[in-house]
């Protein structure tokens, strides 16, 4: 019997270049069904990030950059020789602008989705000024663009697995909130990578998921992706840390973060500064795991962050099907919270962890990043 | 246009002698429909406590006292005289050990439900020694106890109601775990006391109720019948009681308790003791409602009390419709935590308010109980 594929023997975002495709696992669809589906047309790309059947800051941004670059790739080219690059180079040009705008359009709050539109394009102009480039020379480049921007999200998340990995041994207890796991990314995830990579090296973790309300990600993409994983999983639902962090089940909680101010304090999924405050009272270090793309060193503190309101109907009415809450009823429904920096053990980053205090330890990190950048 | 109902037009529980059936409100309905519903025979009165058509220990115990007490009263007496007292006694007795079995049997595992019908047992035995009585007079005496059951029940909460009061001041914001409200009582419920009587003094609080996963009584029930008293209420998921108390929404946190122990360790609902936690992070008094029938002095800690484990499907698949978890993940469901004493603020009795040290501001409240009773 063959034997049954993991999460892992997946791709989150995949470009298949020979079909001029690219191909996603549909999260709308979790955890019923692993469906992959490929999208070919400007409007499917659209579509997957709107529809979230392709979720997470870094996951967007990577279906962005191979979106971008099919959609240039298609744009029919007569007579392709540097002696035409003026002319044929307008051409492409136009269609970039067009499909940048319209894809960006898709999510327009997604950090990562503008970002990795941006990145496309400043090359993509950068090319065009360069007479002596056929445009299927551009097009390969921005291929290897859109592919270095995914390897770039899958070596960051392999070195935070890596360092969190420091902080645990093998049998420990792990708790995590929300899914900032390789779904949400393109391998290993960022609170999931030290339990995918203990996994590789046989850790042994428990991992308990937090079901995290009102959207429920632990429980349908979290609990999903390590269990399928073969890494045994918990779910419990988010009011039920203290009953086993009093029992001394959680030897750590990892989580992964939206937001990071200069001086630690970490904006993530609401209840995440929920768990921080039940594990100081046990005493059960609480890291962050949080890419430096991430860490906004503008802000002075988690004050400054702004905090989506969303609609009640998330709170009210599960799956939009049937009530479970008074017509009428006033319903509080922030996307997220802040967790305080004294609370927090350790910000996990891919150029190191930072220790308290943030302010120091963070400027430490970017500049190791700057010396140091990551190659791939 | 006639004025619209508040809950507190109803009466959770009530006896409707001349019709010899028990009026409930059908708690399966809410929050959608507020139905009255009465019941006749023992079967219907036995579904009605195992459907958790009504539920809640008090109310349970008072329906299971109108019962037995209506049970016996249907029963048939040919020649009702004192001079037929024993072969009549004898056709009553076997008609009420009957019926007691049979009510005890549909959720053996409440306490108050066999507590009621031992206590209506206890007057019933005494009764029949007393040969100078017809059954008429019988019936009528445990007709009164079953009133003087309930009547102690709603003065044991408006007196804790009164005492919670004095913790709080108009305009307050209150947050509240699941549902020690009226409709788990007969009027006022316990940690909804303060609110009720507040409302009717104009104190205006404002009441945000945690939905309380997995089985979302905050939602359904707390919500609607604060909401429906006209109390100004805010639903909000289990992990966002951080986020509300960061901003200063928060002045107080009233809870009711399954059983607390002698040093003041207090079990309630599952999730109780995060929010005690996080309220201590931000310095907002954490209140525990305890009638003293569910302070157990026989246990010298909390962690004596035995937490009831349910199953799995609660918090895998909403409303036992649809899964929101994947098919075999593992699952963690306690019913119940314990909230150490050093995080209550106090907890609010009958007969007064205890404070720490509890061991012996609890045994202090008990000789108060001791040498005035309550009289209804």
């Amino acid at each position: 019997m063959e034997k049954a594929k993991s999460i892992l023997d997946y791709e989150t975002v995949e470009l298949l270049d020979n079909e001029d495709a690219i191909q996603i696992i549909d999260q709308t669809l979790l955890p019923g069904e692993t469906k992959l589906i490929k999208l070919y047309t400007a409007k499917e790309i659209w579509d997957a990030i709107y529809l979230l059947q392709v979720r997470g800051a870094p996951a967007i941004g990577v279906t962005a950059g191979f979106g971008i670059y099919l959609l240039t790739k298609l744009v029919p080219v007569p007579d392709d020789t540097p002696e035409n690059h003026d002319r044929n180079f307008t051409l492409l040009h136009e269609a970039f602008e067009k499909n940048k705008e319209y894809l960006a359009s898709s999510r327009p709050t997604a950090v990562n989705l503008s970002w990795a539109l941006n990145r496309m394009e400043k090359l993509f102009l950068t090319l065009g000024e360069d007479r002596s480039l056929t445009m299927a020379q551009i097009k390969e480049r921005l291929r290897e663009e859109a592919q270095t921007i995914k390897r770039e999200d899958i070596e960051v998340c392999r070195r935070i697995g890596e360092y969190g990995l420091t902080l645990v041994k093998p049998g420990d207890g792990l708790m995590t909130h929300c899914n900032a796991g390789q779904l949400a990314c393109c391998k290993y995830g960022t609170a999931t990578a030290p339990m995918y990579l203990g996994q590789e090296r046989g850790y042994h973790f428990h991992v308990y998921c937090d079901e995290t309300r009102p959207l429920l990600q632990g429980a349908r993409l979290t609990a999903y992706e390590l269990h399928s994983a073969g890494i045994e999983v918990t779910l419990e639902c988010d009011d039920m840390s203290s009953s086993l962090m009093r029992q001394g089940k959680i030897n750590a909680v990892f989580v992964g973060c939206d937001r990071v101010a200069a001086n630690g304090d970490a904006a993530n999924k609401i209840g995440t500064s929920v768990d921080a405050i039940v594990a100081a009272r046990y005493h059960v270090p609480f890291y962050v795991c949080a890419p430096t793309s991430t860490i906004d060193m503008s802000l002075k503190s988690g004050a400054q962050i702004p905090i989506e309101m969303r609609k009640p109907e998330e709170v009210t009415t599960m799956w939009y099907e049937k009530r479970m809450a008074p017509e009428g009823i006033d319903v509080y429904n922030p996307a997220f919270d802040v967790t305080d920096n004294e609370l927090i053990a350790g910000i996990v980053t891919e150029y190191g962890i930072a220790r308290a205090p943030y302010t120091e330890s963070l400027k430490a990190i970017f500049e190791e990043k700057k010396n140091h950048p990551i190659q791939v």
